[in-house]
């Protein structure tokens, strides 16, 4: 049985990378397949926590990375949900990069995914509503749905151009 | 110095993986980011294949999980470049599992990836651009242009509804 | 129940991948080790496709590692089956490398393997006879019959001298 | 250069991991190892913020596991600095588990590790003196130094009974 | 069912690393986290053949590192278990490197290990007493009780000061 | 500079796995090409401590496995060079399961390598005489030369029949 409802605090999930050499390509800097897998994963612990049930991945949205990450870098991921459905949860995913030796951060990337809920038998099951008690959470609830809005504009415009 | 052209056949990439445990789930199903990670690898391959260059993913749009994919099955990634910028690189990857032991198989999943060719100290660099000298290969460019657009519709869809 | 025949065609596997840094060992060369390995579930996914069952394998013939590779190649194996018994599938598996900075590509190393199909209790279980429709497969499977004698020839001479 | 002080705060590191089939033993239970592992990297990403130079893992204090971490579960590590010598920094690390189906949440061990800063040549390094500007750093501090000196005296006691 | 006794010999377990890319940090040395690894598999491998059980982790002592170990060098675990509880198995754990090119050797660090011997639903059970037949076995273990109370005291020391 | 000679013994080499899940296929038993990466490191370990040098392996002999290997088992491979060329080692390597529960244990496979030692530049340079000062080096030395020889009559054999 699922609660009624789970604020977006509860899902809030923070994980630290270290970029190791198996993470790299021949020019020393990080694989973008490498961030989305760990992109994935924080998502996807955001929307267990949120949903306590497992979780399938059903979407992810575009992806721009705006800079390459170098070994030795440490890496920032950061999710929670944003919107929930039936049995879906929207989660926002946000990579930024830390340079331990300079001392200098940036963002890398974003990204919104949606999972699924499921139950044991691996079919989809209800998960509750996004419930935003205080005023950071809906500033945060705001900016990923105005962030996803604005993503796909972008996109229309550059596909129109 | 880079080739002046270089064909859509040349940059064609298959790969083909097998589900194993550390690949999947507690419901023993193949996690969103291993996936995206073969897609990834797979992409780049066919985007060094074609430039004759190092490369690092710039972007990689909407992706769709249709079916979860199980322990065990096998996991087909194809990748192609489809069309190029000045130093940009645009991929086509499309994944599809089969089961080996019921002889079924099923489209997964697939994305647009863009990938930037870098030379050896990490700059952007030229790339060949892309010719289709036989009427398959242009068969699959259109195939690929026709389904980004259509992509790019459905979401533009979804996000006014 | 296993169909009474399957054809060379339906096991025929490609899979590549790129020698990432913890493939190699400290001059930059991919490990012996890790290229049998991919060799194995290449040759063990040609051998699932063609019995749709699960497979163990049983032995491996002699290989030679006719160059090193090098870290960012891109390596390349295919797999086939050339002979059945009552419960096994010999399968031929060919590695090259290329390089894509410099458009080479080499013949790397090859070798025969031979894999078991077990039932869901993991006892061996009946494969499928080998079809081989077209001029193309039997010229493939005679090509694998021929490799196969003439490595075994090489190594009683090598033996002898 | 290095600058001459540095917060706690600064030093703070989370990082969240979920147990996959590889991270544990034959009885679904994540392996000591691996946990001993996470923690290194934590502390370690804790210690190179602080000192903003490389560092290596000079010891680590006695640790009890409380409890087994299962398949599946979340497990969330927590480093900061607490005190620094010339060129060592002292940190510690604590490690809880959440499983989150049951929402349910219990420490499962920590420790003290010890980092050395080390330059680009590989020699120590001095690092930035600990500075403990909020109310919460002082506590979280004194913490951290309570604690390390509880665990020798149980240590003692066990020895000597 | 478990034997009544078990020797000091039947527990000794031998491993043997060589360091790859990925178990480095951006120095080219071992991670702390990667060693640890090594030891706790190590040393639950002695647990298990001397219980002839499953096994878990309950607690490390104190890690010294006397000397980075750099990549490609080779790593030497060794363990065996030096004296026994009810369900409980003390096992001490030392690691050499080597650097195979200049043929040297030197201790690297060592730490005694506590497993819990644990049945086929993860309770606990007895396990065997320790026999040490061998004048060899007795100098071992006896070596081993030493060598912890002696970095006990090293410990009170080093807390005192 | 290489020795003029180095013993058997300073080759001899024994490492000890555990299996776990990501070591497997769906049936629960150790992949083939995981040994055979075993194998190949372990033979490598015995040819740079016999060398001195770096060493790639040129190639390896027929491989019967003549059991599965089952998830939790202790998997021991051991590996010593018994004849050298001018720049070439050859190394014999064995494999054995233990099962720690069932106190029981059975040989599992081996098979013959050849390396080829690499200076810095990763050139082939020469590797001392085999010297077998003692009865016991001898006797490995002369198992494994009668080993291959029965090894090969055997695939002679097969071939014809």
């Amino acid at each position: 049985m699922t609660d009624e409802t789970a604020t977006l605090a509860e899902s809030h999930t923070e994980t630290t990378e270290i970029v190791l050499p198996n993470d790299t390509n021949t020019h020393g800097r990080a694989l973008g397949g490498v961030v989305l897998h760990w992109m994935d994963v924080c998502g996807a612990i955001a929307a267990m926590r949120f949903a306590n049930e497992g979780v399938v991945t059903a979407s992810m949205e575009h992806v721009d990375f705006k800079r390459p990450i170098d070994l030795g870098e440490v890496v920032v991921v950061e999710a929670y949900v944003y919107e929930t459905g039936r049995t879906s949860l929207d989660v926002t995913v946000e990579v930024r990069a830390e340079n331990p030796q300079t001392d200098t951060e940036y963002a890398t990337t974003s990204s919104f995914f949606t999972f699924v809920a499921v139950d044991d038998d691996g079919d989809p099951t209800p998960v509750p509503d996004l419930h935003c008690p205080t005023e950071g959470e809906r500033r945060l609830r705001d900016a990923a749905l105005d962030d996803r809005a604005a993503q796909l504009e972008r996109l229309v415009e550059r596909m129109e151009s």
